[in-house]
This record gives structure tokens, C-alpha cells and sequence, in this order.
């Protein structure tokens, strides 16, 4: 079957490349030799860039044009992150990364994301972000659009 | 018109992408994340793995073929390089990345590589490798199989 | 106060800058430009690799030497991590890396690692290693060697 | 003989690690496991981050400080680049990259950069700057005090 690289993945998609519980985003791409390490597999920091690539993504096309035109980009911080590496990568495979808040609070919210390759789970990560005023100077209240599609779209549980 | 990444782009859609010359080797990948600055645009490194990636993958789907099944694969070692930046690069930018053997000698060849973006050159990129034995004991004179693919296939000239 | 990079460093060192309970292993190193991100302060994905490069210093200064002399290196693989960022690091900045063994079972075992920049914590990082055959074919207990040192060393914490 | 790293090194300690012709800014680091690829040796791409890293501290101790107080500072834009791989680095190795302006013309100058390991060279690399105006709008003429730090500390040529 072929994959479409850099284009979100709609349901049907995902679960024909074995992922069951489809993601409000996912998007595929290509195993790098610059992310290969002595040991010739990608190497865990590879992971990362991956997940952040993702979250960029997720936020200018899920949650960006929720906002008023026009209103300045909250910063995102990350705050903690777990990750739990299932199975190796290798040279030139093809992955599918996929995203959705989990959760969140009035100030912080979680992504839960995972890396899938030829229909089985490689790696899980969590992270926790907090959002910022655009100037950094302090933390912002998520707005009421964002909670409503975290809510709605993402199925994320309020901690408050 | 939609881009396909990741696979090898022949020379009618090098050419619907502005690319008058079309190369043997043009693979499509779209600037991450990671790849900016603190200027908020791609690193000069960033050109140097989308070029390394390249070569990868012309060595392996126009060269590796060629040789002996089984042989084990030469060692290729970078010996120069030289990068002109005509234009920068932005966050998620598409980008084309082109390549051909210009020229080789008896254990050496150069690659000529391009970055392409929305039609205009954006980088130009050279380098010298020089072929080794697997095990990098002993410089490796380049199989006449080769030798006929840069030859007749990429125009490239001997400089021996 | 001269700081010394790239050398151990011992209990009274540490302390001196800032760190209240010294770790077997302390190591300094400054925040290089290509660290930072658009936001100008180090991204998170760069504290991975200096806590990589520090758990690359202990197994070899630390472990390695413990080993049967010719003995081959066991592979070590990293399981899962977790990491919690608490200030934010700016370009220049010294640093130093800490780490010790903080508990192991049969076949694995957990590095805790932290990041003090000017007398405070930056950045806490704790992850699990699975000892390997050096080919990687199955899983390797832990020599005893390794055990004692771990226990008595590090006053690492025996999870069976 | 012991290496102090990150601190500019003067001319009589660069003779004695085997530089004979000591430069104007000489910094040691050491290696790193992430900048090794599957081939167990240092990356060519590494070495790109060693030199840009020196650059900065060139321009914010050796250029800054003979600008204005205050006066925003430029921003240096890197238009070509030559390198050429000499000896390969292995893990662990320390290494002492050294700098210059070799030659300048009225908006643009010409750094360049070498490694040293080892008494040996093992990297050489030239690369040409633009100045800009802070904005980036447009390209700026090279102040008079660097005109003379280049020709006078420097020994650079004036390309005009």
C-alpha cells in the first residue's frame, strides 16, 4: 500500500497500517541515516524530533485556527516527558507518528504520541506542556475553543 | 500540485517543479522543527543531512544494483565539500533534493546535490568521496560497472 | 571559581557549586549556539545528549574497568526515560552532568542524571538501561562486580 | 599536558598541542558519542557544530566588545563554505578548533577554521560571511574598528 509522507492520515488510513485506535493527527515519514547511531539503529534521541515535528504540526493545523485571526501564538513550553522505547528502528523504515491531548488543566495540557511502523507499536511517549504568554512572561489560561476541542475531538479528560 | 515524498521523482516532475535540468537522483522532504535557528530559519547544517540522506539513497537504488549480488558493500568516506547558500529555507517548506556523479577518477567521484523550493534554487552543494574497502584498509578502484553508469547515465567526465 | 570541563569531579567540587548531595560521576560542559532553538534557549531534545554522553563517561571510567580485563563490552539499551525540565538553559551557560545508578534488577538497572547550571537544578532525567549481549541477541545479568559496586558505589537500591 | 576547554588558548599553548602557526581564537572540546555515526568515527557533519560554536565565541569576545555599547548586533549570515576531511576522529578524542579572518571585503569576510587533534590537523574549513542590518533588511558595511582588528590582529587581506 502506498504511504503519503507529510499528510495527515485520516482514520481508515491509520487503521489500515495497523494502528486500531486512530489519532486527531498523524502523519508519516522515512528513517534518516543521520538518525542512526553506532549501534546502526536510530538512536533513542532520534525519537524526539519526531514527536516535536508532530506537535508543531498538530498545533498549526488543529489548534491555530481555533483561535481569533490574528491573536499572537501562545508559547508552548514542555515541562516533563516519559518515553518508553517497544522495538528498534532501522535504516530507511517508514513510520507513522500520531498525536492527541490526553488531558489537561487550566494552564498545562498532555500529548500522547506514539511512533508506528509496519503495523506494530515502536515507540510511546507523554509529554506535558504548559502554555505561555507569547513574551514568555507568564502562564496563560487555556481558551475555552482549545478546551472544547481537547474535549470533544481528542476525548482528553480535564484534571482540573 | 501535490508533491510526492520520499520517492524518486522522475524528469517530467523535476521539471513541473522548476528544475530545468533534471537529475538522476530528486527525492521531495519538508523542513522540520528542529531544522530552524535561533533566526528562525533552516541551519546551514540542516542542508548537510538532506544531502547525506540523498546519497544514501543513490548509492543504494542506483549503484548497490549494479554490483556483484552479495558483494559486500565499499566504504565511502567524504573527503571535501563545498555549500553555496543562494536563498534561505523556512519553516516547513517543501524542498526537492537532487544529485549525479559530475565526475570520478580511478578510487574517487564527485557528487554535484541541489536543493530546490517552490522553483528556485535554494542551495548547491559538491563534495569528493573517495571509495574504500569495506573494512577501510585500502582505497577501492571504482567497479567498471560504475564507472559506465556515471558515464553514460549521469554525463559525468573522468578525471583520471 | 575555575571550572574544569570534560573531568570528573569530585564530592567537595560539587558541592562547591551547588550540589548538595554529590553523585559518583559529575562531569562540566557549556551550552553550544547550535543547542538553542527559535525560542533562543537550549531545546529540550539537547539534554538527552548530554546526559548521553555522560552515561557513555560513567560506563566506561566507572563500569568497564571492573569488567574481566579483554572481556567484550555488553550492549546497553535504553528501555525508557523520563525527564523533567525545571529553568531553562541560555547560550553559554556552564553546566554540569551528574549521574549514579539509582536501583537494578537481574538484567537492568536505572540511571538517575541531573543538570545544575549555577547553583540550581535544571533538568532531572531518569531512565532505564537493559544489559545486552554484545550482539545483541539476548538479554545479560548483571555481573556480580557490577552489582557490588552499584550497592555499595552508587548505594543503588536492589529491585528483584 | 593538561587541556583546558572552553577558554581561548594563547599562542604559546596552541605551539605546544602542535599548532605551529597560533591562531587568533583557539577553544578545546572533545568528542562526543552522538557525533559518531555507524561507521564508530566522527560524523563530517560534527564538525560543522565545532566550527559554528567557535565562530560565535570569535565574534562575541574578539568583535563585540570593539562595537559600540549598545548598538544592536549584526547579524552574520553564512553565504559558501569549503571543507576538506584531512583525518578521521574517533570517540573520546579532544580537540583544539582554532580561527581567523583571513580576508574581508566591504560587507562580507572570509573566516578560516581549523581542528587539531593530536599534535595533527585534522579538518581544515573556509567559510564566507555577509554582514546584515540586525532586521536582516539589508547588508551592512563592516565597521571600521573590525576593518582594522581584521588587517591588524588578524593579518587579513582587504579583497575590496
Amino acid at each position: 500500500m502506498t504511504l503519503r509522507y507529510h499528510t495527515p492520515l485520516g482514520p481508515e488510513i491509520q487503521r489500515a497500517h495497523g494502528i486500531a485506535d486512530p489519532q486527531p493527527m498523524a502523519i508519516a515519514d522515512r528513517v534518516r541515516f543521520a538518525e542512526l547511531d553506532v549501534l546502526n539503529h536510530v538512536n533513542n534521541k532520534a525519537y524526539m524530533t519526531w514527536f516535536e515535528t508532530l506537535r508543531v504540526w498538530y498545533f498549526d493545523l488543529l489548534c491555530t485556527p481555533l483561535l481569533p485571526a490574528g491573536a499572537p501564538r501562545p508559547r508552548t513550553i514542555l515541562r516533563s516527558a516519559e518515553i518508553r522505547y517497544h522495538e528498534e528502528m532501522l535504516m530507511g523504515e517508514d513510520y507513522i507518528a500520531t498525536t492527541r491531548v490526553s488531558a489537561f488543566r487550566n494552564t498545562s495540557f498532555t500529548y500522547d504520541q506514539q511512533i508506528w511502523s509496519d503495523g506494530r507499536l515502536r515507540t510511546a511517549y507523554t509529554c506535558v506542556i504548559v502554555m505561555m504568554a507569547p513574551d514568555g512572561s507568564a502562564r496563560l489560561a487555556i481558551p475555552q475553543v482549545l478546551r472544547d476541542a481537547f474535549l470533544n475531538r481528542d476525548k482528553a479528560s480535564f484534571e482540573g
